[in-house]
This record gives structure tokens, C-alpha cells and sequence, in this order.
């Protein structure tokens, strides 16, 4: 089975360093690169793209709410205008450098509320699946499993990449349990480990009961941000591939090409 | 003869207007619209890309230093691979909104600082330059008579167009006299107009001596800060147009299509 | 009567003007100084200060969320910790401006969506009260009639000045018309004259619909963007000392001094 | 010999994390916390304040440019005024949150660009020292030794306190080796021990060439972004306390209380 490894990167700024992008570059299989507005500026992004280049990694936008000392997390209600501006402006920034580098950008990964509101708000969601596709109707929009996201990009014509978290336990509506609940973050690098594994196994979401809610899925999303979210990412690659799975860019996850 | 107007636009920030977009756009048939780091913001740019596009006007980036406190006018000292991702972050941003929105992106003018710093200094220039015909060598730069940067685009292979000012004063070689200078700035629509007929006439700058410096433009720039700009810019049109010349977007005044 | 008219200043950014700040300050007897996080940066603030000095006008700080591109007016959801930093923060930068400069800080008055959200919610208007308590006890809170924001500022100890708008209406619960409905704000200068003298007469809240409710209130708060809102400041202005009354800084209006 | 260890302090942002505060705090006698314009946002610097309170440290605003994205790391070229209140702003923030949460800021150091600008540029030194003076006459300016900044203070009336950098070689003339010459930073622990050490019994500078040009001291600056950096400064005050030195909080240094 093909499958693919994503993560977020290129989220450092000016002076203010974030994550472990060159750590992660030789683990993953997909980048999310930061596009500037919560995290990320020119240099940091082409430094990125370029390093993708090299590693074999393929890259997509991480567009988030331009809101730079919150890093794009805390949730905004703007007019829908606005939205599409936001969406278009940042695929514009990645896709014209990775296309100025030798790069290719093919995918795209809301960031932070901006992906969280999307996945239960499909108004919001059809807003941003509607502006990845009147920018580049080939781009694959990567969404999390039974969201509102997912939804909206199939509407909007386009192909959806669906991703599950190595590190997040999910509830019995296929939604992830909420970070106030103990437990709902899995810190051990083994813990997430099994978990992929067990999905994996499953063909679906396994919840914090062990219920199992089948689902296809194309990418496991992982973090670089401290040293045990690397181990994780690193030992949920060696598990995969010991268990016979390909770890390939998004675009061939999906068949393309 | 056919000749350009040009002035800057998409200056506005969230709650911060700047300018007068709608008045200019009436006036002038290029814009040169400003991408989101000393100016500009993503809503902005949709909408000013958009009423280009109505209006019949074309468009160019206006790249400044990532400067929105000092709007791009703090000259900086960067490194070489810093200028060049700042060029393209704000090239592709340009670019990917005006494809996606139904306009294309035909020419570039660096902005305030990086503008003034880069008609004097040829390494910067080059840097610029390389990194737009990195982009897209399609694109044509907007540049000063006689400027490093005019020198910079022609070497790199650009098409370049070649501006002259209608409210400020030039000195002997060419450059335009210091505005600590009393009288450098002409504030007054008729003085910019007479300013403007005059070196139409004369097929180059006239100085503030009242020599002149051959030398082909392509475009009058003008201004829309302010009511006294407004009406020079309007004044400078019609005047052009009573002296049977056609004011004709950048591509056609460089004889593109 | 001695009466009190406030008006939000200071709120210009680097090269982005906002607001009639010279203007208003003729007619205006107390200003509220943004204080650099939604509007205003250090030049600015110190310019406010000093031209507020040689007009007599009393002067406050206008603090709001850090949210420049937002101007302050987007709602937020932030930790307690966080929101007493802010206001903290804020407080100290104008208030040891002003004591450096020669003038006192002598209010407070929240900004936009922080200012909406402590009108509704008690929690959020109480740790605001508190931070302000906590930098100076002998601070006076300015705040809308009938909010939770003036009750908080009473049980926090502080001196509250309440206020009422020259161009809102008001609803029969004595909070504003929300701006989606028509009519809410009055545009014309006649119009909130009037509104203004009606209520100053009625003691209290004048509804919508015509309904009394009773309250003293100490300030009118009268606006300056734009030349019919600053026309209604100054036809205010002579409408009350018209009518006999006085208009004094806020720290009088109160009876303080 | 009662002698006083610096570090800048509280520069994080957002989610943005810069330094080792907690380390650092632990070890040094004095903290200069950043102001919020270069780094530090409000809260980040109430916990610092809070912390270093808790540790007795001494504190000291570090007002820098406003500059987040250079860090205050770029030069500029400021008008008297606008640097006049930068300074005025940020000291009051500081001073003012910690008066509010029970600590006394009780001195000065200027950062980055802004820092070094003033070592060599005697009018922007006497701006900044007589802002200082006039936002309150009993602040301590913390300045390298041999600087036109510690020229300026004196002048100005502050009292002024002289530091050395722990890291960092020195030329003939008292002046810090640029970073571009190799060798100009002590990357080893040891090494800027040994430095501090020869530098404290020489009375004085002790150049790359080994020549001591004598001069008082009240300060060593360390760093703490990065192990080697924190062990550093661990090592020196070992070493110093060894030594028989008492570190104390800058005030204690010079004598005062």
C-alpha cells in the first residue's frame, strides 16, 4: 500500500526559529509550507522549497489567517471576500516561488483555526475549496478524514487527499477529542506508533473506545516541534515501511502520476 | 505617439486607507499594485486587480522591502538571497491572484526604498532583476531613465520600461534632485503637467537648469495621495491626449502586442 | 451641567493615517490615545499627548487587542493572564509617555471588540477592572451606560465615568442597535445633535422606540473619521453650551478636582 | 568585589519562542527585558517580570527598533523625535507593568541595531540618554565600556553602568572585533571564562592582541540562546564566585542602596 508521511513546515520567522524543518525533511514525504501570514516569511519559504527539492519531498500551501502573534490559531470570523483573498494570495506566494525554484506545488493544507473552523463550518470550507480550485483546479486539497473540508473540496471538484493524526485520539463522530480532555494528545512516540499501526489495520479511525469507523485515508499527519514529535514521525516511518508500505509523495498517495 | 501612465495602488492595509485607487484608476493605464509588506493586504489586492481589470488598466507588482511600519521607505541591507525571496514571495502572490481573479500580471516596479536604493546601487539591481526573470522572463520592469536599475534589467534580459516623474525635479545627471532640495517636488497640477509636456517635447529629461538628457520613456508616473495629485494626474492626461498622443497600457507603449 | 465630550485619537500608524486628531482635539474635551497594538505607534502617541496638553483636553488610554491588521475590532477569545498583560502593558506605555511629556493619564476606555465584548461579558469586564485597579486605583474607567463593563469597574474600586454615543441608537435593554439593522447609526450631524440633546433632557437612554430609561451618564462619545462626523462633534459641542452646559475633561465631569 | 552579570531576557512572541529566560534567570543578577517591538509581547513580559522578581533579579527595559521581523537587529536612520519616543514607549510598558506587578525597573539597555548605532553615534547616544532622563532621572543606562552611549548617559546626568561582553573579542581602540573576522565571538564556554576572568583582574579591556586598556566595569553580559551559551554563563559565575566575587543586582554594582 502506497502511503503518504505530511507535516508543517517552514514556520520559522525573521530572528523567531520554528521546528525542526531539516529534521522532518528526512522523514516526511510531504511538506505544508508555511506561506507567510501566520508563520513563515520569503526567505524561510524558499529555503524550504528548496530543501524539499532535494529530499524528494513533495510540497503544498499552509494557509492560515494573517495573524502572526497568534500563529493563525485563534479562530476569526471574517466576511467570505476576505477568505478567498487570504486562500488565493497565499497559494499565489508558495506556488510562484516553488515554480521560480525548480519546484512544484500540488497540494494544498489549511492551517490551524482556519483548518479547525473549516472542518466543522462547511460554508467556511466550501469558501476555501471554491478559491483552491479557481486558482488551480489540479491542486489536491489535503483534509482530514470525515471533516466538512474533505467535503467541500470534493464538491468543489477537487482531488482530496484525506489524512488522519499520529498523534491525536479521535471520538466516536470520527472528530478529534478535544485538547482539554486528558489523553486526547499521544506525547510517547510509541503510543503514536501503535496508533497509525492500528488504523492502518483497521482501514479506519480507531476511536478512544476502539470503535472503528472505516474511512480511506492517504496521509498520516505528523509534528517536528520538540524532539519527541520527530522520534515519533521517524519511528511511525520505520513501522510503515516494516510492515510493507511505500511512503510516497501526496500526489502518487492518490494514484496521480 | 503612444505613451504610458503609471501610478502605485493597493496601498491600503485593513483598517488603514491609503489613496485614491478608484479616482486613479480612471486616470492612469497601468498600476503598479502593492503586495502586502509595506502595503497592501490580501482583500486589497483582489479588489484592486479586480477594478484594473474593469477599467481596462494593466497591472505590475510593486515589491517593497517587508516594511509596513516604515511603508517600505527605511532603506535596509540585506542579503542577496533575502532580496531575491522577497521579490518572489510578492511576484507570486501578485501573479497567482491576478491569473486566478482574470488578470494578468504584465510588469514589475519595485517600491519606495528597494526602488530608490536599486536605481543607484548595481548589485542590488541585479539581484532584482535576475529574480524577476527568475520568475517569469516575460515580465517587463518598470525603471527610471537612466537608473542602475534600468541598466540591471536590460543585462538580465528583461523587456524594461523607462519611467520619467511628473512632480519632481532632476539634476544634471539624470537623477531626480534630492527632495531636502527646495522646489525638488512639484506640487502644483500645472507645473507637473507643463513639467511633463516638456519633456515629452523634448524626447528626454529637461533639468532643473533646463538641460537636456536624451533618453526614450515609455511612462509618466504620477501620484493619488492627496487632491492636489489627483488633479495633476488627470491634467497631465488630458493634456497628453489634447497633444495627440495615446495613453495605452505598459505592454502596448513598449509595442507588445 | 458639566458634561464631558470623548473621542478616540491617536490611532495613525507609520505612513497610515487615520482620523482628524487635530480637529477633534478643538472640540473634543477628553481623548482616549490608542497605545500601539491595534493603532497608534510611539510617534504618534507622544504627538497626541502633546497637542491634547496645549488644548486642555484630559487624556486616556484607548487600549485594545494586539490586532493591527484588524484594527482591535475582531472578537478574540484570550487566557485571563494574557488580557491583563495587554491592558497592563498598554496602560504603562501611555501613561509613562504622558508623564514624561508633561501631561497626566487620567482614564481608561477599552477599544472596539474588546470594548464589545466587556459591554456582555462580566468575566472578560472584571479582569480588565482588575488590571486597571491593579496599575492605578485612581484611575477613572470610562464606560457605556448600562454595561457590564461599568459594573465591573464599580466592584473593582474604580471611578467609573459612563457614556453614552452621539450616533447610535439604543435598544429597550439599553444596548446598542446592532449596525446590521438600518437606522443604527446616525449619519447626519443634525440627527445625532439631536439624538444627544434628547437625552441629555431625558436623563437617560432614549430608545428606538422612544422608551426613557433613566441613567446619569458623564460623557458623550462623538467620533472623527470622516467631515460629517466631525461636524457632528462640533454641532454637539454648541448645541450643550447652547443649552448652559459645560464641557469639561472627564476627571470634572466627574467632580473630581 | 561586587560585580553584576546581564542578559537580555523576555525576547519570545506568540508562539514564537527566543532564549532560555527560566536558565538564564537562574544565574544572572540583572535581566533586560525586550519591550514588545523588536521582541516580547505583553505577556510574555509580565512573566518575566514575575519570574525575575521571584529569582531577586534586577530588571531593565531593552527597547530596541520596531522592527519584529529584523529583530532590531537592522539599522535605521530615525528622526530625533521617532527615536525620542521609542524609547519613551517602551520604557513606560516595562516600567509600568512592573510597578503594577510589584517589581522596580531600574535600568536601561538599549538593543540591537539601536545599541550599536549609539556605541559609535554620539547624537543618537545623547537622544536616547536624555529620553531616558526625562522618563525618570534615576534609571541606570547599562552601556559597553568605552562607548559613545556611556558618554552620552554620563552627560545626560544618568548614572551609568559599564559592561563587557563575556563572548566577544575587543580591538585596540575598546571596540568590539566585527563578527565577519573569525574568531571575533568565544563560541566555547571555557573560553569566554577565561576571558571575563583575565578581563576582571587586568582592570580592564584585554584587546585580541593581548593589550589592556583600563577601564571600570560593572557588568558582564552573557547570552542564552543555546546550550553552550547558558553553560557560559553558568561557568562565568562559578568562576567569578570562585573568585571571591559577590554578583549582585545592578543597583549593588554601582553602589547604589
Amino acid at each position: 500500500m502506497k502511503i503518504n508521511i505530511n507535516a508543517d513546515m517552514g514556520e520559522s520567522w525573521g530572528a523567531f526559529a520554528m521546528g525542526d524543518d531539516a529534521g522532518l525533511l528526512g522523514t516526511v514525504a510531504s511538506a505544508n509550507i508555511a506561506c507567510g501570514l501566520h508563520g513563515g516569511d520569503p526567505r524561510v519559504i524558499a529555503d524550504t522549497i528548496r530543501l524539499a527539492k532535494v529530499k524528494g519531498v513533495s510540497i503544498g500551501a499552509h494557509p492560515g489567517y494573517a495573524d502572526l502573534h497568534g500563529f493563525g490559531r485563534r479562530a476569526m470570523s471574517l466576511p467570505d471576500a476576505e477568505v478567498e483573498a487570504l486562500i488565493l494570495y497565499q497559494l499565489g506566494a508558495v506556488a510562484g516561488m516553488a515554480q521560480a525554484l525548480g519546484h512544484q506545488m500540488t497540494h494544498v493544507k489549511p492551517h490551524g483555526a482556519l483548518n479547525n473552523q473549516a472542518c466543522a463550518d462547511r460554508h467556511l470550507a466550501d469558501i476555501i475549496a471554491r478559491a483552491i480550485h479557481l486558482f488551480d483546479p489540479g491542486l489536491i486539497l489535503l483534509a482530514p478524514v470525515l471533516s466538512q473540508l474533505a467535503a467541500a473540496g470534493t464538491a468543489a471538484g477537487l482531488s482530496v487527499a484525506l489524512e488522519i493524526f499520529a498523534d491525536r485520539t479521535y471520538e466516536g463522530d470520527g472528530q478529534l477529542t478535544p485538547r482539554s480532555i486528558a489523553g486526547s494528545v499521544l506525547h510517547r512516540a510509541e503510543e503514536a506508533r501503535d496508533h497509525v499501526l492500528g488504523m492502518v489495520k483497521a482501514g479506519g479511525i480507531v476511536t478512544r473506545t476502539g470503535q472503528i469507523l472505516s474511512t480511506p485515508f492517504h496521509s498520516i499527519c505528523v509534528h517536528g516541534d520538540g524532539a519527541e514529535a520527530l522520534a515519533a514521525a521517524r519511528l511511525i516511518h520505520s513501522a510503515l515501511q516494516g510492515a510493507g508500505h511505500d511512503i510516497v509523495p501526496l500526489p502518487a498517495a492518490l494514484g496521480q502520476r
